[in-house]
């Protein structure tokens, strides 16, 4: 659900607080677990119907007994960079709302024998400033006129850029859930990436480019996510931008605000304010969404359909996840998506099966029961010490070989961490700290979060030594 | 493939050529089986290898058992209009190479478990006409100049129009496999739908569209392939566009070919040809694609891997299914990976496995050995008749029910058309020859095939009758 929405800022969150008012108004007979992820549906390999799930509790399996059904509803996979890069178009993109939707459960629905659908549909892509602390998007937009929906940030003088140092958008029109009139049919807004917003110091002094940033965005200068220069070549260079091309669209593009009149994407009159007093300023832009639709295609009654159109028994969908929308603008309509087909998807998985009774169920009984399970103890040998810290996707556990004060080997135990940027970090403060033999390296850029975590695990064993 | 390559209209089908020959040479060796589609991969439940597949040979199917690996190189969905949908960010698309790739490959690996990636990539989009007769569009490109790739029709007196009646595009640029340099980054080409070629009569008589349309395009105009108006006002009501808007930017696209030059789109100066010579055309563009580029994930050694990385034992695969591609522009890479993997995934599969000695597959092998089964048999009662005839998927098999001469009813036993436009279609064709009595209904626009099939599959079975 959209940020926004839970947090307050804009609106009054008043459907999030009335659905989980009306979940502890029943604590008696719903119980609400947080921190144990679901990791795999249980399966019944004949008949093919869904009896439980197995979760993660803290490092614990469980397997959850589901009498009469499993509803899926973990939301879609906006901070997965693989399967952004496989089903949306994009290089990479990021969430500007849920922080924990990875496509876990798109991969436990396929494991079932799911069939997909609506894969590339997206609410999205806006363009956004990255939040290195979080490695989502800030949230609101900052195209179009200031509302409760944007910053209204682009309006002011400041032009997009893509990869060439040329403008691809009309900055003061605000992408409705990433999608544009594009000459007539709505579609997912084109991007050019990498995309930067250029803009100057009458610019930088109006207003913070989000509510959450500083009086004249200074501590978003120090901090580099706007880089400042003295000049437009400079900051070309800067931002590895071609310079050339660069100034000839600012001179261009103050011709327009001179003519009051943008021939190429008809920015609105009253936006066209000119780049021209020093320093200059450049933000790097990154494609951004409130949520993914795509995920296991569910019929009318929420029940999960298998790639030759068979429901999956006992296993039901609500929410993002798979969600009926295909490639049209899904305007306002998940909420009352996820409002309809969370009711239906409830009452169909509640209500008692008669086929439960199966000789199939018999057979699995022991197995499926409710039963902690211990994962693997890892003992550490003389010399190895184990450490641990919360990362973004939970728990980071490190196994650290030391030989008298001298860090040898770092082996990671466990970690939920997004693929691509995140592992990839992994392996650099790995081989980071041990080069340097300390725990206080440079983070990586995208994945400070992770970075830190890490090395907080590592600093944690080696204090468990001493 | 590319159907240049393997038609030899433009290129020599020289790798085609050499492939067929060396299998053909390989006879004593090599069986090759046509009309007969793999239906279903034949897996153990408990150890998840590939034992086999099952093939529908000609209405029967059969169990094909694999001693040592299947290799899936299916191709992929390019005529399959649900998962265009589903993964292609497009409400449509057509092919314009394979006719017969239905992502059945895709459900079949989906079946048993394995992950997909890359299943937004596409060698697409770019824009030509939609031949009703296949359901494929045109081969070569309109756009860009003329050369072994393209027919150059679009450098004529001709431009793009999107939905609202204005140009998306620059006309003069030849989408490289549906990519275009989109201010710096190399993205799928942005397109407006529906999508018109818009031309005056300068240009209807300076070449066929394509090279295989009349001289003056006249056969076109007469299969309504071509919309023919004496103004521009008339066109766009015959399109279904705005005439204001389309008159507008025809007089500003004719302003440019004044002034030599395109402010917004850039197209080449000696493609600026003005649209002033009464009659004047339009003709649909659909988006169109060469080939898909997703599927299940494979590793190195081209085996196909499941959700959580493990391989699939003995399932490898080759070719544009679930090509190493992802959201880059593969250029002509596809031709290197189908030799490479395709090499890589046969010496694989051939090997002599070790794992084939479990006992798992002595369980299964009864079941797992080749054997026909007979489909279920359709015995019709007094008063129905069976016929068939061929569509584009294989044969269509009807049930007539009569009650004298009067046609009652029309069931479908059997049909492989493609979903969407086709299915639809059979429904219609069936209405229509019960309402009218008569197989000589009119065939559905965009499913020709099917239609046609459809009534003499119903003819077939009334002269089974007489």
């Amino acid at each position: 659900m959209d940020a926004m929405l839970i947090e307050g800022e804009a609106w009054t969150s008043s459907l999030y607080r009335t659905l989980q008012k009306a979940v502890e108004e029943r604590k008696d007979s719903i119980d609400v677990w947080y921190e144990s992820p679901a990791v795999e549906l249980i399966q019944d390999a004949k008949t093919k119907i869904i009896h439980g799930v197995k979760v993660d509790n803290k490092g614990t399996i469980l397997n959850i007994c589901a009498k009469n059904g499993v509803v899926l509803c973990t939301g879609g996979f906006e901070n997965n960079m693989q399967m952004i890069q496989d089903y949306l178009q994009l290089p990479y993109g990021y969430s500007k709302a849920a922080r924990y939707n990875t496509g876990d459960g798109i991969k436990m629905a396929m494991e079932v024998g799911a069939n997909l659908w609506h894969m590339s549909n997206v609410a999205g892509p806006d363009l956004n400033v990255l939040n290195p602390e979080t490695n989502t998007a800030f949230a609101y937009a900052i195209q179009g006129k200031k509302d409760s929906l944007s910053t209204g940030f682009a309006t002011q003088n400041v032009i997009f850029v893509g990869a060439d140092g040329t403008r691809f958008t009309d900055e003061s029109l605000i992408p409705n859930h990433g999608h544009v009139n594009f000459h007539g049919s709505w579609t997912h807004m084109p991007v050019s990436l990498p995309a930067f917003a250029i803009f100057d110091e009458t610019a930088r002094l109006s207003q913070p480019v989000y509510p959450t940033w500083s009086e004249g965005n200074v501590e978003e200068i120090e901090k580099g996510l706007i880089v400042k220069a003295d000049t437009i070549k400079e900051l070309a260079e800067k931002i590895g931008v071609d310079s050339d091309k660069l100034q000839k669209q600012i001179r261009e593009y103050n011709s327009y605000c001179s003519n009051r009149k943008d021939p190429i994407f008809g920015r609105a009159k009253d936006t066209l304010k000119p780049i021209k007093k020093a320093p200059y300023y450049a933000m790097e832009l990154v494609p951004s969404f409130t949520n993914t639709q795509g995920g296991p295609e569910r019929n009318a009654n929420s029940q999960v359909l298998d790639v030759r159109g068979h429901v999956i028994p006992h296993l039901y969908s609500a929410g993002e996840l798979g969600s009926m929308f295909s490639s049209i603008y899904q305007g306002s309509g998940n909420l009352g998506e996820c409002v309809a087909f969370g009711r239906i998807a409830g009452q169909n998985a509640a209500a008692i099966k008669n086929d439960t009774t199966q000789e199939s169920v018999m057979e699995g009984k022991i197995a499926l029961k409710a039963s902690w399970q211990e994962p693997k103890e890892i003992i550490p040998r003389s010399g190895e010490y184990l450490g641990e810290d919360r990362g973004i996707g939970g728990p980071i556990k490190v196994l650290v070989a030391m030989n008298n004060d001298e860090i040898t080997n770092i082996e990671i135990i466990y970690h939920n961490e997004t693929r691509g940027v995140s592992t990839n970090a992994i392996d650099t403060i790995i081989q980071s700290i041990i080069k340097n033999q300390t725990t206080q390296v440079d983070a990586v850029s995208g994945a400070t979060v992770t970075s830190k975590a890490l090395m907080n695990a590592v600093k944690n064993a080696i204090e468990e030594k001493e």
